[in-house]
């Protein structure tokens, strides 16, 4: 049973995100039928994190286990026949260790949050960015994520669903850059909690309108309730962009 | 009756193009059933430019005559709200003296054309970029580029529809880069015959692959035939990126 490492990008718009789920078509369920129909058999697509529904995946990682060896282009090229028409595709396949799993090998995950800044309302990039109308202010954003650094309690950024045993992650990095109209806010933690990108992303934006100052991002952070944050920004802006294995 | 130049970004995908059509719903009538919802009439939005049926466009520019002055800023916002839920948007009106002409006093357009280079097909660029999955030659399709530069007969690369008087255009700029799995060809003219820079990304893109030499874009152009040319590159990678005037 050889084990293969999948790299991933899809548009996660009108799907209920990476996890089977009966109430609508996921990420997994598609692979899984595209898995099926190269090798005949009903097999487990192991991803490195579960992503919400409307959210994008430039580099997911998973992997899988096939009952026989497969050269890595003709899992790629037939993958990405099978999937079709879904906006899922196998941008890599390679075969790894069976030690190897993309959850619990992981050493990190990259999430880049893109806002476009303007009055009108985006077209090509609709359903691709969080389309906010008032100015915002990437410098005050900035000066808002640099407190958010460090090892933290981050139950202020915690959904009530999350399943993590402990509130506690250590964020690496929280960049915010403005490029023309847009505003990219790119995460790097090993790992993070459930909506904890979303919900920093929506704080940070109460701080780039001017309706909290930088400081109150520390005051909510210290507060340890979800009911202290800022809304959750929506799925639709949010891209998984790398996740990060140790050199094999 | 005050004049006003409105610059547009839509997705082409889905629509019939710029111009008013029976088969399907046009940008321009999408803006004139906007402009009547804002004013109560009928008024015709003249385009600098048709763009074609899935062509999208990041700064079309179009004038238009209302029955009354209003302020710049109620005219783009009122019809961002009216255009919903397609997608078109007014980044930006103008009220403009009566001598501008939206087609007429344009000097310049610069269209982008957006290749994903690489074996597995676009998902979050889905009918946003040419898929291409053969390798490219970057370096080749600029020297092809190059000899394509200037004031010719670009009969070649003319589609057969085209009402242009003359075939003869000066093209003053063809950029070829290429930007990691992506190849963007910039094209700059006064102006461009019918299916002229789909016609010559669809050229280039012989080259790009080696089917075809770069003289063999000169051998092309010289024979002023649309035989002769390449296929024609399809319009889902095409936006028309900007429409230059003169200061005012």
């Amino acid at each position: 049973m050889p084990r293969y490492k999948l790299t991933l990008e899809y548009d996660g718009t009108g799907l209920v995100g990476w996890q089977r789920q009966k109430t609508g078509l996921s990420v997994q369920a598609i692979l899984e039928d595209a898995v099926e129909r190269l090798c005949g058999a009903r097999i487990t697509v192991h991803g490195a994190g579960r992503t919400d529904a409307g959210v994008h995946a430039l580099a997911q990682a998973a992997h899988l286990d096939l009952p026989k060896p497969y050269p890595a282009r003709t899992i790629r090229d037939a993958l990405n026949q099978h999937v079709k028409p879904h906006r899922v595709a196998v941008l890599a396949a390679e075969e790894v260790l069976p030690s190897f799993d993309a959850r619990r090998s992981a050493r990190g995950r990259v999430y880049r949050y893109r806002i476009l800044n303007r009055r009108p309302p985006p077209t090509v990039d609709a359903f691709r960015v969080w389309h906010v109308g008032r100015a915002l202010d990437a410098g005050a954003m900035q000066a808002a994520a640099n407190l958010l650094l460090g090892r933290h309690d981050f139950s202020t950024f915690r959904d009530s669903l999350c399943q993590a045993r402990s509130p506690v992650k250590t964020l690496d990095a929280l960049d915010v850059t403005r490029q023309a109209e847009e505003i990219v806010v790119e995460a790097r933690a090993r790992s993070f909690l459930h909506h904890q990108v979303r919900n920093m992303v929506g704080t940070l934006k109460l701080v780039g309108d001017g309706s909290w100052e930088p400081d109150d991002v520390a005051t909510a952070l210290a507060a340890r309730a979800r009911s202290k944050g800022g809304p959750t920004a929506p799925a639709e802006g949010l891209y998984l962009v790398e996740v990060v294995y140790p050199a094999p």
